[in-house]
């Protein structure tokens, strides 16, 4: 059953499908074969009817309900009133008393809970192999890594059991599952949506993502749950994307990095293959210019090797003190690690972070887009296993710096390798133009062999 | 003579006095008694005279030049190319290559350089007498602070060898100063003006201040001289006060803290002139509600007790460490002690501070302003000495706050003390509000007590 937004949202117009039908096909699906790894926990099935039948019955109301009877996953760092909250770590497990406001903000627009999907521990990582909860099966090959941190969400999406997923991006866990799943991962730029009810990474900048199969429908939902939230302090009142720009009339000015500062980590099919991707936006009209992109990786270090670190180290400090035996090890190391950095380490960072935002002003005024890789290579499970924190950091190399830059950034499908796992790109641009970006992605896709 | 900027302007265009008349004048004075203790350096007597005798030349530009013939001095933490920067500690100086912008568009505008001012050593004081280069004399009584860290600046409008100063503010230097000296205080807010070219205290806030005489005129230079650097990494591009809100037809409404929320260290004098100002606020039919003041100080321990001081370790700690024999006692053990401060500290205060500005914004939906005393008692020479670390906190209770919750402030004189000491009051109210806090400013000191 399709049940992406575009295919269902017609399917209830034309009285072809009821919310309840969808509902059940998808509960029927959550212990199949290609769910493995993928749910922490799931909502109980009479739940999930009850909802729905209620949505079946609102049908003259579905066009003041923007997402009436989309089913859809939550990652397991974010609330729902009533489920626990894990974060991957069952020590840290919690029932949530509140719903976060984003996803709240969902089911009022008609949209029905199933489930809380696995992640990297405390979504620290970009691998998708950081829990105790087994690895979300990547659809596509299952020796390779589903991607992280929010592995289960793009994963729920891949196999049609969730129209859209939450995720959590800070470093590009919505981006990198989205490549490997063959996905969209639509992370909005900080501030559009609010941070409350979840379980912190790098509280400055960390975002709640989505992902779905078609980028117009990650916009669209967007859209929807995009607003300020007085009660979040990361919220601001005049966020540029409130009044975001429609995409130019001008041919779009399209950057991507400098053929030497290109990072495929040995990997000769991934480099072709974005070589390929480049050509096509060409095809398209989408001409696009090779550009210094190193004021964006020069913050990327600071993400988990820096002082970045010790965001998580508030969030979940004292919590792997006081259970020692708690905690992914690789986790627990990087997040404790963190205290070797001073309070001045910090504002050198901030100050660093500040001026490349800075200096890239007028890179943002000359350019529409920056057009990256979402991953150099693709990696599967026993490459990880071998040079976990290598792996780790070379799957953020396109990725780490956008949220501190305050980007929002769409991942797209573009190809899929011999080995079966798809290959994506990203693209990314200030707050304010999320359309653009997602013009950008709907043109580049509908050209794109699906994966 | 009368060297205010309003005075000024009016004998300029009448034809009463010329810019080499009155930088004559300002030159014969730098070595009187009263300006003891205020100046680390002059500028050349013969580059002020080349200055003045070419704004001479340009009578008829004075439209033009909204600073013209203005006698100014800058406090010595900030860039005057081709003179020497000590910030108050003569083994750190070094001979500045470009002049502040701030000050640059000053100049440009028609103002003429005179000195460099005294002040707390690296700008970390409230006090005045952290400075090796002596005490600016407090030209009311000797026996009492000048206030600091701008005292010399403040010394300087006081004693009428400024039309206007350059000082600085972070937890209140920028303040305190004008209470002890019977001056205005203008303290813009956070990114009004460029923060290139000056040492920095704490970087995230810093703001380079103004004193005058009279408040319209410190509003008037600041709206010369506010505007947006585009190389400066803390300057917003967007800043309220770009678009400022002229003051509400319906009465304003001005807040002060709760009674039990006042402090006056013990002294009964204070309490009862503070009591008269409000007293004649309600006069002006400006009436005064008590709130909750709680909020505001709740983030003060953060500025010399908390991590905000390692800001001033990235500023001045690798010179201290190079030059273990530099640096006064009190300001060397402030900055290395940050040392104890972990980046996880570093980011609670950070949430603390941007927790504390969303629930405030309530606050200043409700309230158009906030007045409060400057200070709250007024400290002698032998107060100071008796308990540095405690004066210098008590200085800056009504203080500290400001900057990190990105207000703009206005100090004033209120009244003057037994002692003989002026006592002012502060004006306080977010970005956008300048104009309604000058007209405030101007109606309170209109009807108070001149010192």
């Amino acid at each position: 059953m399709d049940i992406s937004p575009r295919h269902l949202r017609a399917a209830y117009r034309g009285g072809v499908l009821k919310p309840s039908d969808v509902a059940a096909h998808v509960l029927s699906r959550l212990n199949a074969a290609d769910q493995s790894g993928v749910w922490i926990s799931t909502a109980k099935p009479e739940s999930v009817m009850a909802a729905a039948r209620a949505l079946d019955a609102r049908i003259g109301e579905i066009d003041a309900l923007p997402l009436y009877g989309l089913v859809f996953s939550v990652k397991d760092c974010i609330d729902v009133a009533g489920e626990q909250t894990t974060s991957a770590c069952p020590e840290f497990a919690y029932v949530a008393k509140d719903t976060s406001p984003v996803v709240a903000d969902a089911i009022a627009a008609g949209a029905i809970y199933v489930g809380k999907t696995n992640m990297d521990q405390f979504a620290t990582g970009l691998v998708g192999v950081r829990s105790p909860y087994g690895i979300a099966r990547n659809p596509h090959n299952p020796d390779y890594i589903p991607g992280g941190s929010s592995s289960g969400a793009a994963v729920s999406v891949a196999t049609g059991t969730s129209s859209f997923a939450f995720g959590t991006d800070t470093g590009g866990s919505g981006r990198v599952p989205a490549s490997y799943c063959g996905v969209t991962g639509f992370k909005p730029a900080p501030g559009a949506f609010s941070q409350r009810g979840m379980v912190y990474a790098c509280r400055s900048f960390d975002t709640i993502s989505l992902y779905t199969q078609q980028p117009d429908d990650a916009y669209d939902i967007y859209r929807v749950l995009a607003r300020h939230d007085p009660e979040d302090c990361f919220s601001p009142v005049d966020f540029a994307g409130w009044t975001e720009q429609a995409s130019p009339a001008r041919p779009l000015k399209i950057a991507t990095p400098r053929l030497d500062q290109l990072k495929f980590f040995g990997n000769v099919e991934t480099e072709r293959l974005f070589g390929d991707a480049l050509h096509r936006l060409r095809l398209l009209d989408l001409p696009v210019t090779p550009v210094d992109f190193s004021p964006f990786t020069s913050i990327n270090d600071l993400m988990f090797f820096g002082p970045f670190l010790a965001e998580r180290d508030v969030s979940v400090g004292a919590f792997l003190d006081a259970n020692p035996e708690a905690g992914v090890r690789i986790v627990r190391d990087l997040v404790i690690g963190s205290r070797k950095f001073t309070a001045a380490d910090t504002y050198r960072a901030l100050y660093e972070v500040k001026d490349v935002q800075r200096s890239l002003r007028a890179f943002w005024e000359r350019h529409d887009a920056l057009v990256v890789p979402t991953v150099g290579t693709i990696l599967s499970i026993a490459d990880v296993a071998r040079d976990p924190l290598t792996a780790n950091f070379n799957n953020g190399y396109y990725t780490n710096y956008a949220s501190p830059l305050g980007l929002a950034a769409i991942a797209v499908p573009n190809a899929v390798t011999g080995a079966g796992v798809p290959y994506g790109v990203t693209f990314l641009a200030p707050a304010g133009r999320e359309r653009l970006l997602t013009d950008l992605a709907c043109a580049f896709t509908g050209a794109a062999a699906q994966p």
